[in-house]
């Protein structure tokens, strides 16, 4: 692999006006470029990690902006590399002007992640940990946030490391065969071996079974609300949205886009999906609309069954609890039944529905009731989930595909030894197991691999 | 005026993800703040201008994030407090959770404007230097760009200062003849205090004429476009778009938001404003249409009448005119005639329009042909406005509120001394107008004025 030579530029705060902004550049060349852009310094001479007022200047004397440089010697930077960073004022004409002047100066504009690529190819940091950098960068909750901040500070690297280093003491023994195989001996007890392939596949088949959990973390768990118009699907989600919302707006300037049905409950990240009523019904086109709010439904990992409590009756309650059940997609999921308005409604006809379904969760959304419980339940259905525990959770899809790949070896190798098949065979299984875990953190790594995990992240980092 | 004693922080880059954000804190707590993130190192002990790689934790010891943390000790700093710049990954989760973690530690989250005008109250820079920064970080146009460096420079303050000390060394005679009142001398030579105020007035002329240019410069000049469906308007915006658009497209995430009709030529903003056609009608209802239309150019500061060379009479094009010519808010604009599609035209139709208006510019928008000089003379517009050759222009309307009160009160205390009134009087004038002039500067400063100065800035600044 190849040391890059040549030096980047990128605007690495978000795009837009704001009160700075900051540019960094990295590569061999960074100091030749401060001192093209700023010549009351003599760059290249300075401390590293000190920040210094500079004017930059065009050719014409004219003054572009008055800038805060701080320098990152070699290899003390993010990317290893020489690397500065400007902080100007946040206009866009001054972030174009000196973007403009960076490239004059013979930056050349980073491409995606290259700032993390770099920091990466120089060693840095393995290839998870580099991934998670674009996953911290996208988190927006807490639960998203502490699996990326675990991944990229090694967690996940070091339980890979750790199967690594055992299949390749195995391996060891195994290739050592191979060189004796005239004589048929087995350095390597197959007893133990098959032992210890057993307990890694054990271990990546936790890992595996982490990526629900994973993914509902980073991904957001999709919910689908399933009840008729007025039983009070808005309020129940504005009551839900208080406690999430008035954090986001009391820090102005932080408040992201809103996406109507996404809130974030106990750090958790749920997007909420609307579907129609489900009514059992005889005109066709109320069925076409009923057909495609199943399809919806079948989508989410968690019903909500909202039912008005005032106007429910046993029956109604056990014929939509029925319908939902006979779809084998929407069964397998996680059922919450919710009857709204209690407030307005007498204890018994509330145990009445419960004669139906028992775990009825009773609540009124107008007057903040029980909310606290329906959002316990629904934080409870994710850390429900295998994997919620741990420390490390696969979060990634290429990571999920790469263990799935290092299974399959593993497996064809215990399959392999079942068959008292030669030893050749079985290092070349091992092999393959490793070079697929391996790809993980980067310990072998392909160039094509490299191109589409940076392209994830943003400009600048 | 009280100094400030609260620590306040803020985001103090663009709203919104990328690769870093910066929070900014600054006030005596600091470093306080800093000892409760980052209990590592000792704060308050580390040097001015150094930058330190820290891990952001909760009191549960887990880590928020890995961040840079860029030391300013007082007076040493944009505030001239003790300040910090905490670089951290651009995730809305994390720059949310640091904002909640350093109101918790004590900081208050700024007004806007509010770190400039610390700036300002400790004597890092005078009220209209103060101002400029907020038009420093809203300028989209090099012309902006450079009166707002200007201003934030000084150039401007200079001027009214020049202005002011000659004024209080006039109002210092003339004070001082109070002390003498019953003996009837005249320590300030009448006929000279007089050629004084003259000059003054002058000057205060000069600098307010040059506010036409200033606003145009900072707000973008409208110029509206007259012409009919289908002359080949937005072809000629695509046009003049074209030079602008790659420059901006270049440089992936800084591409503003595109208003349509927005663009900068020759470093000039220039904004169109569509009209309708302005045709001669009997018929009611386009009349109305065409009095919007009218309503509209009066607006603007450049008509732009583009007719098609191919289809225009010299009737036609002199009844247009003269239409133009009837409306007073009208008649005093910039008329620039343009003949489109002269690649589809014989020269002798351009001739013949040309007798009724000799400055008919010829262009092909869709060849490009002549754009080049249709932009100059758009450009020449601006730059041929008084004060355009100044370094210092006025592109406040506080500025000229300022200016003119004081142009009053000097035209008051000149006309005094032509009615021989006494020096009392005089005294008050001049006082009068050396307040109005000590406004812009700050030098005489009302707590309501700053208020909403500094409500104009972004959060963070």
């Amino acid at each position: 692999m190849h040391l890059p030579s040549d030096t980047i530029c990128a605007l690495a705060t978000a795009p837009g006006v704001g009160a700075i902004a900051v540019l960094r550049i990295s590569g061999t060349k960074t100091f030749d470029v401060l001192n093209t852009l700023c010549v009351d310094k003599k760059w290249g001479e300075l401390d590293s990690h000190t920040t210094h007022f500079a004017r930059v200047k065009r050719n014409d004397g004219s003054i572009v902006d008055e800038v805060l440089i701080t320098l990152f010697r070699n290899p003390k930077s993010f990317t290893g590399e020489d690397t500065a960073e400007i902080s100007c004022h946040g206009s866009l004409y001054i972030q174009q002007e000196l973007l403009s002047m960076l490239l004059n100066a013979g930056c050349r504009l980073a491409q995606a992640g290259e700032f993390t690529q770099r920091a990466y190819l120089n060693g840095k940091m393995d290839l998870s940990q580099a991934e998670a950098v674009a996953d911290l960068i996208a988190s927006s909750s807490a639960a998203e946030h502490r699996l990326a901040m675990s991944q990229m500070r090694g967690g996940f690297s070091k339980e890979i490391n750790d199967l690594r280093q055992q299949l390749i003491d195995f391996a060891a023994l195994v290739e050592l065969e191979l060189d004796f195989s005239e004589e048929d001996v087995e350095f390597a007890d197959r007893t133990q071996l098959k032992a210890l392939i057993h307990t890694i596949l054990a271990l990546i088949e936790d890992l595996l079974s982490s990526f629900n959990y994973g993914n509902a973390v980073k991904s957001g768990v999709p919910v689908a609300i399933v009840g008729e118009p007025n039983v009070g699907k808005s309020t129940l989600l504005n009551a839900l949205l208080r406690d999430d919302r008035a954090i986001v707006s009391d820090i102005a300037g932080t408040t992201r886009d809103t996406v109507e049905d996404e809130m974030v409950l106990g750090g958790y990240r749920f997007r909420f999906i609307d579907t129609a009523g489900l009514r059992q019904t005889e005109d066709s086109i109320e069925k076409m609309g009923i057909e495609r709010s199943y399809a919806k439904a079948s989508q989410a990992q968690i019903i909500l069954l909202l039912i008005d409590a005032q106007s429910e009756t046993p029956e109604l309650l056990a014929e939509r609890i029925e319908q939902l059940q006979q779809k084998s997609d929407i069964r397998s999921k996680t059922l919450i039944v919710v009857a709204n308005k209690i407030d307005k409604t007498a204890n018994a006809s509330l145990d009445a529905l419960r004669s139906v379904h028992p775990e009825i969760m009773g609540i009124s959304a107008k007057n903040m009731q029980q909310i606290d419980l329906l959002e316990k339940a629904l934080i409870a259905c994710i850390e429900n989930q295998p994997g919620s525990e741990r420390d490390v959770v696969v979060t990634n899809v290429r990571h999920v595909e790469a263990l799935k790949q290092t299974q399959s070896a593993l497996l064809q190798a215990l399959n392999g030894m079942d068959m008292r098949i030669s030893g050749d065979f079985i290092a070349m299984d091992i092999r393959q197991a490793l070079f697929h875990l391996g790809s993980i953190t980067g310990a072998i790594s392909v160039e094509d691999l490299l191109g589409s995990i940076f392209s994830r992240f943003c400009i600048g980092k």
